[in-house]
């Protein structure tokens, strides 16, 4: 009873959002979360750990350096970038600035879009995605956006999912948002974990979306949700100053701006390795889960979503958790049901341990 | 005429908010921020460079240690608490939470509750503090609350004036706040750097107004501006709820929360030295600038608020700068015009280097 208890307590924690390691006693790998497996570059650690003797200022408000260092690591103009307190507070200023009516995500998608739609008052519509097209966003997306719908949110590659949509069919979005007079919000949180981000990103469109903002986080690639750092990216200045508007001053920290400019200078040996080591052990997460039984949808990226077809019978989120496994439970997505999970690429030697684990079930 | 848009680029900078010395050639002491010139504590210092290591972890989304300690630390409930990234982030929670039609803040005042308020198309109306009454709060704020105004913001002691609201009239605006339906904000950032801070502080009345939400930061107090923390303390917790709702899940980093459970924890001595040298430094320069000539207004806290009678024919703020000292140039604030200066008292040090400037022009 006592343990039934404290299950329901970690899936109730562990559904707002992955692990919420401050609550948990019993994590030993926390599998729920989607950041990068290399852990936090050195260069950003030794970074964080110097500016801890310049708190005593203020923050750059206008995060020169950084959006310097973003502008410089995307190719994309200075001026073109916003930096947040994490994409998430992007994602609450976008909302804010926009003020829309009517708004359009996907389901099941990251859940903070909502949550600032709902801030405003906003009414959400839901484009489902389906088991059926293994929730793969398809073209009748398009019918979906109409001259009522103010602004529409994509997640590409979408989480939890892990279907990237391809870079046609964005452009396709994006033109059709710009018919209708729809701000189109694409998250791309997750495009540089996969194997070709060019064949989804849309960075070099800014210029012809200017109703468009890319916001991506250096949070996961970077593997520093702790500093919380998030930019977002498009052409049109205007919109850029408003999103200002609803921001306080000074709201990226000293540490995170320090940490996100020792992050992106000099980062090309550790995204290769990265590159590496994702692809290695996704592909080997991915066949092992399928040759276990289970159903595996998309999972392009640094996270594999699957189903476990015995979810009637069987509890995986309490059972992986008593053996030291924290998953990300997805039944509490809109558009989900009981038995959906997704888990993180880790490193190889956790990734042995997770799927002995699973065999031996 | 470079030397002239120099100066003129400082001042717009330091215009904004006081000093930002990002983009500051020339600074030497900077006297245009309000923080503790005491410095961060060690401890915190110390964390922060720990929690340097745990940067791969999500912050704690319900600030958990942290809640706890302000809580102790202001012996008020931990229920009543909420955390941000600095105040100002609170600031625009609370009025985005409020969804104002109609406010009331002062004149002159610090700019983020209009910039919060604009943010979601509030209509602004001002009480304006007279030089003729030394820029103080009178009871004729009572009859400013009317039954249109659906949010109050008071600064106590107020920014940049230095003047506080004495505990009785506050109480007076509490209840008329109450009565007429308007959400009350009291920022009391700077209450701790005050003599008897008791004599102005509201947490103790916070069950009797839940309409009521004080703001305060550890950003002035613990010189830790970089870090970016505030919290907020009210009896309604479903107004804090609300509040939680416009915020993203994870909006205070872990260098922070590391940061704030330091100074919070042991702080006894630091805050006796703190109160001993504000006191003493604040009586020296403000003796000096009357001396000297200036009219000082108020200063209560750990700023000085005062006027140059000879503003028409020299420009401080320039001559200061060119002589390695920031100041506040208050001019750009509504209701005050040139002439005004605001600046923060320093250690011996630099507030005789100061002194020993102005005695010499």
């Amino acid at each position: 009873m006592v343990q039934d208890m404290a299950v329901k307590e970690e899936r109730l924690i562990a559904e707002i959002h992955g692990g919420d390691i401050y609550r948990s006693k019993s994590v030993v790998t926390d599998f729920s979360v989607n950041v990068n497996p290399l852990g936090a570059p050195p260069e950003v650690t030794v970074a964080v750990r110097a500016a801890a003797g310049e708190i005593c200022r203020y923050p750059d408000m206008h995060c020169g350096r950084l959006t310097e260092a973003v502008g410089e690591f995307e190719r994309v103009p200075a001026e073109y970038i916003i930096c947040g307190n994490g994409a998430a507070e992007l994602i609450f200023a976008a909302v804010l600035a926009v003020k829309p009516k009517k708004a359009l995500v996907l389901s099941p998608t990251f859940s903070e879009y909502e949550r600032a739609l709902r801030a405003v008052g906003a009414k959400v519509n839901y484009y489902e995605l389906n088991e059926t097209e293994n929730f793969r966003v398809t073209e009748d997306f398009l019918d979906a956006v109409t001259p009522k719908t103010d602004m529409v949110f994509l997640c590409n590659p979408n989480n939890p999912t892990g279907q990237s949509i391809p870079k046609g069919l964005v452009e396709w979005v994006a033109e059709t948002c710009s018919r209708q007079g729809s701000f189109l919000v694409i998250d791309e949180c997750f495009v540089d974990f996969l194997e070709d981000p060019e064949k989804a990103q849309m960075k070099d469109r800014l210029d012809d979306f200017p109703g468009m903002l890319i916001v991506k986080a250096l949070t996961k690639l970077f593997a520093m949700p702790g500093l919380r750092l998030g930019y977002g990216m498009c052409s049109d200045r205007k919109f850029l100053g408003r999103m200002r508007d609803t921001l306080q001053s000074w709201n990226v920290s000293v540490p995170a701006q320090a940490g996100g400019v020792a992050a992106l200078e000099n980062c090309g040996a550790y995204l290769a390795e990265t590159k590496r080591v994702i692809r290695r052990e996704r592909e080997y997460l991915a066949g092992q889960l399928k040759e276990l039984g289970y159903k595996v949808y998309g999972s392009e990226a640094n996270y594999i979503f699957f189903r476990d077809f015995r979810a009637k019978e069987r509890d995986l989120f309490a059972m992986a958790l008593s053996a030291g496994f924290l998953l990300r439970d997805c039944s509490s997505y809109r558009g989900l049901c009981r038995g959906y999970y997704r888990i993180a690429v880790r490193m190889r030697e956790e990734n042995e341990r997770m799927v002995a684990w699973l065999r031996q079930l």
